[in-house]
């Protein structure tokens, strides 16, 4: 009994994390009814991330840019490279102020059930990107989940094949959490207490 | 640390109803990072429904058509006019299936402090419709919430000085809620239960 349109935008909020249909019809309805202005702003805001944003050709990152700010930063430490799953968590250890080195992020980890391999999380790259550089430690982040412990081993195997040192953030992070969830000191600590692999 | 676009983008989620920073901020790194199709089909549905719906010059709902498929369907009685809130409201005693007049959408409630009177809830177009059609029936649907019984309040008290028979739907619909999430065979009794004012 919505018109077209109406039914199409409920259709399409579903894929948001988490919205079923009853919430995407109140999102829809709330966006028409009380808050045409930010329904204008986020439909803008939408559509130029998708079509602006990509990953930055260096850290895999997402940025609108050819190269992420951190990568463009001359006083970053290319020295030290910390592997991360995500974006968010490059923002939760960039939050807690300890790391001044660089970033490569996986945007997920190994999950051979959905397809993604080392090809997906860009290792190929990775490796390029530490037989090159003056890379001296990589410091793996991924999240200390089963699926993170995984993508850390793999990872670790593959680069201690390479003459570089390769450390794993400690546990000071709660086991089965997530990083980016984590608070500034504990990511501090763990990073401090990093282990030699 | 997010680049700008991103950040807009998670900006403008919060005005999606009940997403705080967290969520929005979840939303958006899923949209980019995992599900680019969903993105731009929601970036387009968006502007669309933005650009396009409007209200029916008749019952007020939200359609892209000059007049709803309900208002333009000929075999809708007339004679009985149904208010409702929200065009869910439509929606649910559609669903209920045992009414089959016709409805007009308030798009609201009385709500002094939020500077929603009369006039924002077309009032003045409620009184012109039933004084120049056939109505000879108003069944009020508001909300049974302190604020849709004073709008039904204050509608009966407008139209009962002209000549129509106003009814309230019953309170069948528990007291507190809210009619989109009341079930079709309670919906319907309290139809088939409302009282003259
Ligand atoms: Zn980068
Ligand atoms: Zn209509």
């Amino acid at each position: 009994m919505f018109s077209p349109l109406i039914k199409e935008l409920i259709e399409s909020l579903r894929c948001l994390p988490g919205v079923g249909p009853r919430s995407a019809q109140k999102m829809a309805l709330h966006l028409l009814e009380r808050d045409f202005q930010g329904a204008d702003k986020l439909a803008d805001a939408l559509r130029e991330a998708v079509d602006k944003v990509g990953r930055c050709s260096s850290c895999r990152t997402l940025t609108e840019e050819a190269e992420c700010q951190i990568c463009q930063d001359p006083e970053r430490d290319a020295k030290r490279l910390c592997i991360v799953e995500t974006p968010a968590d490059v923002v939760a250890l960039e939050a807690a102020g300890s790391f001044g080195g660089r970033y490569f992020v996986l945007l997920g980890h190994l999950s051979p059930i959905d397809g993604i391999g080392p090809e997906e999380l860009g290792l190929d790259r990775l490796e390029t990107l530490v037989s090159h550089n003056e890379v001296e430690e990589v410091i793996i982040a991924t999240n200390s989940t089963v699926e993170g412990e995984a993508t850390s081993h793999y990872i670790a195997e593959k680069l201690k094949q390479m003459n570089v040192k390769v450390s794993r953030i400690a546990h000071g992070v709660p086991m089965g959490g997530e990083l980016e969830y984590v608070d500034g000191n504990t990511l501090a600590l763990a990073l401090e207490g990093r282990k030699t692999l």
